[in-house]
């Protein structure tokens, strides 16, 4: 089955808020095994919504819409309805009695909008609105089916919640599979190519998408089966094909972060650990501290922008500084060391490097960035050429930093 | 002029990422006075692509695309525009020359894909793309212009500020005038209701938005200039008038951040700052040194997350934290004193709250935090009670610190 979701409300085309409905229905709809070919936003003008209602594709299934029911003059969408179905508005005396009893409550004084927001598609049949005084509609034309929200978040989610997935459900008859693997310290080219024979000859309903971040790159498999098909066997032998072929560059089978791998290891391992950051100014304490309970094994970071802060807060060596410099494999050695020491902690990983744009050299570059990861008995260290843009830079440094210290963490 | 965004990626359709590409977006051309009348997400099929191109509305004369121009089998935009613009594929040499370069640097093997990737439709201008392979593409079709960019959000924006907006500056002949007044620390309603009067007043092409964001608020005054009329001065008075009601919360007006005004006036003053953080776990330093130039007045920052890393490396006694607590006004206070001393900066601002979910009571809810910022002679504090979520709290505590922090260095 195919859905198409349709958003009315100029606040999203302006730039104002961010589509989280959209994402939010988007799961639903994933969730449910039904595919999305299309999301639309339009303006909360009359004639732009009839437009997209006629505008749905003919492979459409079901078509999600939100927005445009409330109580305000810019909200149009039962007229648009109304026309797209060619029916009248007809007062709903139950919506009525419904919003009468919520004002109530709330000792909020019934106005004549409200009695106007009961005039409803004649073709339309509603759906119960737990959290909100707008109903939500569900109609047919021409076998597609239509579902129609208010646009406030949690009103929609309620609504899709207890009110469509069962129509959904009842609705949907095809399934599908979706696996992501996620993968760290791999250019999507590099990975494309390692696997390039399975992607060229996986069954037509299987498709491989590559969706790289800074450091990062997510892996999606996914699998459409159709009436009478059973590939769920044959998905998962893809899935643990492309695992085998990458597996050394996968850190989570799930779509989950970089730092959550860490913590889980920390805390299966009880292990704790601290931070020494240069080029990346707090951006991997920020990350790993983002996670509610990292206080468990997180204990700091020593953020040493200044040479003087290496030095004296790192123990990092003067003539370490002078012979190779800030940006260098045995400083950040160093800054291990001192991090470890400083923070008491088990395991540090420490990162130094040029972020740009100013600073390089023809020998370190912008982009030349030295981690390391240790404890007192052992020190990895890894040297990278990013790029020459400075917010890329500190990401990638983050992502690769925090890739280092898991891998150090799963074996030790 | 109206313009129309067209974000390919299954990614966005399978709510695996929000779409903020199209906010920025919308952002962007907002501020150059373009309204956006629809934004559609279509999958990265090859027929949905060509078909979206079709569709765009006759009222249009922008249409902005983003995504599928990577080197993976499943970036089809190119094919889908030569189709559109009925022209074959050929191969650009010049952006083979730019890729080459950029993976040498990486040390990125060259592979066939990347080949491929420089096969580019013949009737359209390539747009350069400073930050990764795949170049932009501009052309126009029946008076139309359509620009096509990659879907990596950095990409995009980078392209949009350099080579999009130029090309919308010299298409646009309306006229409009924009300003933003940036405010921390004061609530939507609160501004809204200080200016009440004059929103209420102001003439049909005048218009007042609120965007607000945590601790932050941008207020931008549109004003949109017909043949013949002159509203300039008109419109600077409106917003002289807004800029006397809000002046003690303003803290720029242009868009800027917080942290680059906080650098200029370190620059200026010629003062160093330090950084001790708790709740924020680095994201005050992160902040600060996202600038380029920044290590001319940021020392460093001690992020001491734990009790031990409080009283080692920041002098914080340990009867303090036993008699009042981590999130307490004498814990920042003597963090301040503790970040100037270690990391010998004129000027540090501290910072400790209960972020959550967990490590809330009754006397000290989640979102308690406490800020300080000061010197040797003089300590501010400053209490939030932000919210219950953990982000949140972070970056409101964030904003609120650095705003601090704005205040006392401009008060020195």
């Amino acid at each position: 089955m195919n859905a198409e979701i349709i958003n009315i409300g100029d606040e999203i085309l302006i730039g104002q808020i961010v589509n989280t409905n959209a994402t939010r229905m988007s799961e639903i709809l994933i969730s449910e095994g039904i595919k999305i070919t299309k999301i639309s936003v339009v303006s909360d003008n009359l004639k732009d919504i009839i437009d997209s209602l006629h505008q749905v594709s003919d492979s459409t299934n079901i078509v999600l819409i939100t927005g445009g029911l409330g109580p305000t003059k810019d909200d149009v969408t039962k007229t648009a309805v109304a026309d797209f179905l060619e029916c009248d508005l007809v007062y709903s005396e139950n919506t009525f009695t419904k919003i009468e009893k919520r004002l109530k409550e709330r000792n909020i004084t019934i106005r004549e909008s409200h009695r106007e927001q009961c005039f409803m598609p004649s073709k339309v049949e509603l759906l119960n609105n737990n959290l909100g005084t707008a109903p939500g509609m569900y109609f047919k034309k021409e076998d597609k089916i239509f579902i129609s929200m208010p646009g406030v978040p949690y009103e929609m989610n309620d609504i899709m919640t207890h009110e469509v997935i069962p129509i959904l459900r009842k609705n949907n008859t095809s399934k599908f599979f979706i696996d992501t693997l996620m993968l760290a310290s791999i250019a999507e080219s590099d990975a494309a190519a390692k696997i390039k024979d399975i992607e060229d000859n996986v069954k037509e309903n299987t498709s491989i998408a590559y969706l790289p971040s800074l450091g990062i790159l997510r892996i999606r498999l996914t699998t459409y089966q159709d009436v009478g098909q059973d590939l769920k066997k044959y998905h998962n032998e893809i899935l643990i094909e492309i695992y085998n072929r990458l597996q050394k560059y996968v850190f989570a089978q799930k779509d989950v972060s970089l730092e959550s791998v860490v913590a889980n290891i920390c805390i299966q391992k009880k292990l704790t650990i601290s931070t020494a950051e240069s080029c990346t100014g707090g951006m991997i304490s920020e990350r790993i501290t983002g996670l509610a309970g990292s206080s468990e094994y997180y204990l700091g970071s020593i953020i040493s922008y200044s040479n003087e802060a290496k030095m004296k807060l790192l123990n990092v060596q003067e003539k370490t500084l002078l012979n190779y410099g800030a940006v260098s494999e045995e400083t950040v050695i160093e800054m291990v060391h001192g991090a470890c020491d400083k923070l008491n902690s088990d395991v540090s990983v420490a990162i130094s490097g040029i972020a740009g744009p100013g600073g390089g050299t023809p020998e370190k570059p912008v982009g030349t960035i030295w981690i390391a990861v240790g404890n007192k008995n052992s020190v990895k260290t890894r040297l990278i050429n990013a790029g020459d843009d400075r917010t890329k830079n500190r990401i990638i440094g983050t992502n690769f930093a925090l890739n280092e210290l898991r891998k150090f963490l799963e074996q030790i």
